[in-house]
């Protein structure tokens, strides 16, 4: 059963958390402000890609903290902005190490702020934007431990924070390691995506809500894992479809980004180890750091096509979702919330039908 | 009155450290383990530079703790250990920044991990130390929250170090934004090192020490703020001429490097003011990225004397530690934590004199 619930969720959520988020950037800002002109500036550049994002995460966070029984208020709507704040700022520094020029529809901070340089340091925005990366992981503790719930709970949620940043982090390092690497094995792509992406993404702000409320159920924070990392998962082979097929206006990054950095995903390792003789050429091509035209895109696009390899990933992509259904009774009883989250996995393929 | 008591505190403080923060690296070494061999490799360079450090700032933690009543078990000794690797995470994105290759005696994280690049990433080891950084981060918060301590003191705890920490990075942001600048004024050098050094060195361990321990004692609190602003700040002095005047074999790093850097420090700022014409241009040769030679360091060395800029940071360094010494009193009547603070004090200019 396909309805919008999910998408109407993460849009209402969306609104609820706007004037939230603008609020907690400026008392930050005055902070910063305190500190120094350039502290601010690098605030005032971080704002521009705060605010975008689906929030699909933030919105993840109270639906985990309303399935273990909470009431969403203003408050946890605040404290939900922890884990879209640990988001923005990872991507920031994702971004550097990526060398990525766009997100979420702008200039990525790094660039944004090196024409702000007066000292002839080639290195001023990434430098500015590592350390601001780190300020919004701060933030994303100080909005937990500031949340007004009880201390005991506080210290509960912050304590699988900082598990599930720890993997997501060291997940980062091993796709670095294999980045550029055609030969990759599936297993150690799937490991990536699961570290990388699926727990911070699915499993984190779940069981990080339904932490906040108190919960201690096993067997439900158990389902929220397995969904998490179900509707995580999806969402990555959605990521990596519109990386080659996507519209950037859409996605907000330009499109063969994912070629020309070398990142491996499921896409690209099925077509390396099915495709023939000239398509592993054309990707070898293409990860071999050169501009990378838009005739190469069509071709890797048909090529995908033309293998089966962007059939392979999608029945994969389906195949998370079913699973994930399956755990969504419980994770609640509650009809509502159960229909938004069987929504939201769908809702992961509904850009790329 | 000056006494061993500081660097005998320092000194047992490391020894007793010592197994602890092994142990917690083997554990988790096994966790990064199961998330795949780059994880772990990174885990084991980071070690070789976690291990060293003099563990000033976790020192100052567990006396913190006991300067509000606590009583020092090993469940303390490992939450002391948050500060210290919240400075070594921050340290091995530092070296990025400043293009540092030595740290605590061994090579910078970057500079290790680079020859394990088998992708031919350029950037490889400087992606792996920032996300190594992060890491180091959540480790921080982690220990801080699995202490035992009452979840409010935690709560509380996590709170403070969220804005010390936020303060430490908007000031490295300005510290970067003056990097290279001979004209940068004494003002804003002041600031940086106020906000990028002396809070996070002096004032963070203290205060979050002894709020782990249930302090709110609000006259206590802020003593220890001011004492911790005086010791942070004689500190950086400290650092910044063992940066010209020092021994590598102490310090860990050449000699040299800040002129190289560009960082603007007191001294520099000092000399820039008050040098001579051929001084002037010295600095400037200096500060653009030529490689400095020992020649040029010794002429800087003769500058810093004849200018009186040396003498001018080392009366302030003495006044900071004459402020301090002032707050000794209002932190504890223990005596013999009293003995350990007003020592430590003057061991900020122990090296130097």
């Amino acid at each position: 059963m396909i309805t919008e619930a999910g998408k109407k969720y993460l849009t209402d959520y969306s609104g609820e958390t706007q004037e939230i988020l603008e609020s907690f950037l400026n008392e930050k800002s005055k902070e910063a402000s305190s500190i120094g002109p350039m502290a601010l500036e690098v605030l005032k550049r971080f704002r521009t890609i705060a605010i975008g994002g689906k929030r699909l995460r933030g919105g993840l966070f109270c639906l985990g903290y309303e399935a273990a029984g909470g009431t969403v208020t203003d408050e946890i709507l605040k404290a939900s902005l922890s884990v879209e704040l640990f988001q923005t700022g990872g991507l920031v520094q994702d971004d550097i190490v990526d060398q990525d020029e766009r997100r979420r529809g702008v200039s990525s901070l790094h660039v944004q702020l090196q024409p702000l340089a007066t000292n002839k340091n080639l290195r001023f925005g990434e430098s500015l934007s590592i350390f601001m990366g780190d300020v919004a992981m701060f933030w994303a503790y100080d909005l937990l431990a500031l949340s007004g719930q009880p201390a005991k709970n506080i210290q509960q949620t912050i304590h699988a924070f900082s598990l599930y940043a720890q993997t997501t982090c060291l997940g980062q390092m091993m796709d670095i390691d294999i980045s550029g690497k055609l030969d990759a094995s599936e297993k150690d792509i799937l490991s990536v995506m699961r570290n990388k992406t699926a727990i911070y993404t699915g499993v984190m702000p779940l069981v990080l809500g339904a932490k906040l409320a108190g919960c201690v159920d096993r067997k439900q924070l158990k389902a929220m894992e397995s969904y998490g990392l179900s509707l995580g998962s999806a969402f990555q082979i959605q990521d990596d479809i519109l990386g080659t097929f996507g519209d950037e206006s859409v996605t907000g990054k330009p499109v063969g980004n994912d070629l020309r950095e070398g990142k491996m995903t499921l896409l690209i390792c099925h077509l390396f180890n099915n495709g023939n003789q000239r398509q592993k050429e054309l990707l070898k091509q293409c990860f071999a750091h050169q501009p990378v035209s838009q005739d190469q895109i069509l071709q890797v696009q048909n090529a995908f096509r033309s293998t089966g390899s962007y059939d392979y990933v999608l029945s994969l992509a389906k195949k998370y979702v079913s699973e994930g259904l399956k755990e969504v009774p419980a994770i609640t009883s509650q009809k509502r919330l159960q229909e938004i989250l069987s929504s939201l996995l769908s809702y992961m393929l509904g850009r790329i039908k």
